[in-house]
């Protein structure tokens, strides 16, 4: 293997990062409803990734509403720049050769074409977490469709307010899947 | 060396990528007037970094106004927009493990201390690149001095508003300093 050379004043490059690593930056974005289930894969791909040596970034919306975008609300501007400053940060880390696992409802069509065009189709792996409706709001771990159904949350997804199957999902994960079958197939998938 | 064991649901954590990447995450924050040499300074920073095979990510101007703020003009209230999301961004990648390299004139006390304060004051870094006003304005490496005396620009730092020195940088390069002399006295004080 040759050392990498770099020309003077080139700035290093997503593929010197990913040589680096020695693995390719991508966006894994989980989609699905509330208590579907997408942090729980997602943690659980995080770990098997690591374990095999990779670097991987979770965003979701914890650390993403916590730190740059404490400033936004829910209305629909604020929805569409949430989902925009995602995107961007998902870019930039994807850009620098890590895997970055996404959770976000992100219930529209609309929302996630946003988030892969800035971040760019080829690196953008669209798993949906196709759990039905009725189980997740059984779990309800958060509590919220509770609140949802006594009016007390506007437009929540499922409840008061739609959610768009992804019309072509790189991957489909429904109920009938074990944690440890949804990660085999979404790491099968993106082929490490 | 022990395999790292993670409970059950527990998200991974920094240590466990900086245990991976083998290498402690921080911000280098370099501050200082236009054409003062930052982005040159923190290339050949970033190139020795990785040549040594550590992940570093840049963050300036160029990527972040095209990227995530590229709805932020320059009044006052989006110049302090623009350095808190860059200063959320920078924490994410220093919670990663990286070493992350940020080159932005950020010309008052008050901004650096509005990054110090997101980023957390043990992982910045700050990098005083102390170069004369005349010589950065005889450099012009992008004509920004031509248009400030011109009146074409608005408040243009060293020209029509302030730089605030820091007051205490853990690093201040001179113009008497090499590029190469510059890179090895950063790193030599974040000890790697």
């Amino acid at each position: 293997m040759n050392r990498t050379i770099f020309p003077t004043n080139k700035i290093l490059q997503r593929a010197d990062k990913e040589q680096l690593l020695d693995q390719r930056g991508i966006a894994i974005w989980f989609t699905g409803l509330s208590g579907s289930g997408k942090t729980t894969i997602a943690i659980a791909l995080e770990k098997e990734l690591h374990a095999n040596g990779l670097l991987t970034q979770m965003l979701d919306g914890d650390n993403m509403r916590a730190g740059i975008n404490n400033n936004l609300g829910f209305s629909n501007e604020d929805r569409t720049e949430n989902i925009r400053r995602i995107a961007e940060v998902t870019k930039l880390f994807v850009n620098s050769g890590i895997i970055t696992i996404c959770c976000f409802v992100s219930p529209t069509e609309e929302i996630r074409n946003t988030a892969r065009t800035i971040i760019g189709a080829a690196d953008f792996m669209e798993v949906f977490v196709n759990t039905p409706l009725e189980i997740c709001e059984k779990r309800d771990v958060k509590g919220l469709y509770a609140k949802a159904r006594k009016g007390e949350i506007e437009d929540f997804t499922g409840i008061t307010a739609p959610y768009e199957n992804p019309l072509n999902p790189a991957i489909e994960i429904t109920n009938n899947f074990t944690i440890e079958e949804s990660v085999k197939k979404i790491i099968e998938k993106i082929n490490l």
